[in-house]
């Protein structure tokens, strides 16, 4: 397991290489845990060459102990600042070059830390763990698996027993605790339900509208292991009349999304993959109705590189993982999006969600 | 309601006169919301003694005009940055000083910042909001009681039903989901169910150890209402044998919870309270096992000011909500925590929480 860590840390080891700084001070505690293992908070890691340090308190002594035994680790004294433990390590280690990552941390800690740490040179750097955080091991693979079948199964269970009389709140409470019944953690984010024209609104909040109300509702959703690692999907179920309007909108949404799928390989761009699915619904003649980027990275966040979006020059590769997920709103009817989890393979693509969504299975009987 | 907003904002502008800026630019999504009502994100609030401006982008508009509706709104273009339109806002106001929280503003957004707003003079000041907030109005005491309502409701539906073979993990699950049926948003933090001698950590977190792998476990729960307002109480449940070490550990414990809350008035010290509760688990020899501070302030986070702990001079007022939340932890036995929400009156205190902590009620029957 500790082989797992160290692994991530030499890569970082070439980054910080190809940025000239001799340390990189990592504070997000998403990425304090993507490099060591430690789940608690914080807690700063510094990351070098030799004689990288976790850097914690009192509290987490136990907790380190079990979850990163290889480390070398700093624990302040309770009267001691953070950044003054930041100070001695760099101090200890003759470090006189620091990249931070200057989105995290806020300015009156960036002032803190230059105050303390006189003598080193500090410089913000690109979101260097981000970018290693783009290409999943196996690892991180089996967890997102995982979380995407806590998803599923969670899903299952509301689907067998929700009563379409509940309300969109009522739904989405019961999806977060069956999905927990089967190893979740909790929901990966505010579980979206929404009925009727709500569901024309991409982020629309649970409310107290019941799910029959209109002739369908929209379900996007996903789990957080215990590990932290993400699932995210979003289907639509019919609870009245399958309409004329709501099955050729249904159609094109997924005719664009197998196609967007389908696009996914090694070497094509975001913007491409966002372009081939674009172009269907365009076609359709509802490009003005899909409002957002076709797809995102799904990780230790449930946002995070690489992005799949019209402006997007990330190339993909194999390990990455995204979600490919156009929609149509149209506002006063409502909204259909499809959406599933994707992974970049060496020849293509595989599909990891397996939740079905062809019209048939959408039917709630 | 909009007086609620407005009268807030208007106390804000005597504090930005006494720091000598024109105006704030309020980032932290928390204070927006305080004052002005908007729930959404990625919005700033430049607040100023005239011509205030709520900045946004198009997916808000609706709810702007729905949740603060007689706001001045810019709306940033697809194209245009969250800064520009800081930019453009301090030009059109002729704004030359500004104040900022950079205990939240990122260095990287600072910087952005500078760069766009060159001719106003940026200056941290200290947390303006954060200040307002630790007296709260009759509004915010209405919401308080209703999380305490539902996090009570929650728990006598818990204590009603939970079987001593279930784990920590599924009975905080099942707290969570029964507050929701209550009204809840969700749980204010993550819940703490502690069996055996997990309980001693005081942020233990539910594994799947049974309930009545001890003779009790420790609960520290809270809900978060949809306005946002949060509450924080713990009770343990006897599963087993009430032992000698028990009683008295819990008396001991009870005892200096209840004279920490009857010390409560306008007048005394955070310092002063928690040194009168603390007294009492040191004279009973327990007083290293007491391992943090007496209490915390609550609000729309669930930790903010005033803090009740030995180091804490800020002087009580009438309308501040703070918890107090004494503890004996025993490394390998186990730990006991009762915790309550009061509220400062202009008399002495109020307890606004009232689930029974006499030692017969903690029995499950």
């Amino acid at each position: 397991m500790s082989n797992r860590y160290a692994a991530r840390r030499q890569k970082l080891w070439q980054l910080l290489k190809r940025e000239g700084v001799e340390a990189l001070l990592v504070t997000n505690p998403v990425n304090v845990s993507y490099l060591t293992g430690f789940t608690g908070e914080d807690s700063y890691f510094l990351a070098s060459r030799q004689n990288s340090a976790l850097l914690s308190d009192g509290r987490f002594t136990t907790q380190i102990a079990e979850e990163c035994p290889d480390l070398d680790v700093m624990i302040r004294k309770p009267s001691e600042g953070l950044f003054s433990l930041v100070a001695e390590a760099l101090r200890k280690r003759k470090i006189t070059s620091l990249g931070i990552d200057g989105s995290h941390l806020s300015f009156n800690a960036y002032q803190q830390l230059i105050e303390c740490c006189a003598t080193t040179e500090v410089a913000v750097v690109p979101p260097l763990v981000e970018e290693l955080r783009l290409i999943k091991d196996s690892h991180e693979i089996a967890e997102i698996r995982l979380a995407i079948d806590q998803a599923e199964r969670g899903f299952a269970a509301l689907k067998s027993q929700v009563l379409t009389t509940q309300t969109e709140r009522e739904a989405a409470f019961d999806l977060e605790h069956a999905m927990r019944r089967f190893g979740a953690k909790r929901a990966s984010f505010e579980i979206i339900v929404a009925a009727r024209d709500r569901s024309a609104l991409p982020h629309a909040r649970p409310t107290n509208l019941p799910l029959n109300t209109g002739d369908f509702f929209l379900i996007d959703w996903g789990s957080e292991a215990p590990s932290g690692y993400k699932s995210d999907l979003t289907r639509v179920l019919i609870t009245g009349k399958l309409t004329a309007k709501l099955e050729k909108i249904y159609r094109v949404v997924l005719n664009a999304q197998i196609q967007g799928i389908q696009a996914i390989r090694p070497g094509i761009t975001g913007r491409e993959v966002d372009q081939i699915a674009r172009s269907v619904i365009e076609k359709a003649g509802y490009g003005k109705a899909f409002t957002h980027s076709l797809g995102h990275g799904i990780g230790l966040d449930i946002h995070e590189g690489p992005r799949v979006s019209p402006s997007s020059e990330t190339v993909l590769k194999a390990g990455m993982v995204v979600t490919v997920e156009p929609g149509i709103y149209l506002p006063g009817w409502g909204g259909i999006r499809i959406e599933d989890d994707i992974l970049v393979t060496p020849d293509g693509y595989e599909i990891l969600t397996s939740v079905p969504k062809d019209l048939d299975n959408c039917r709630l009987k």
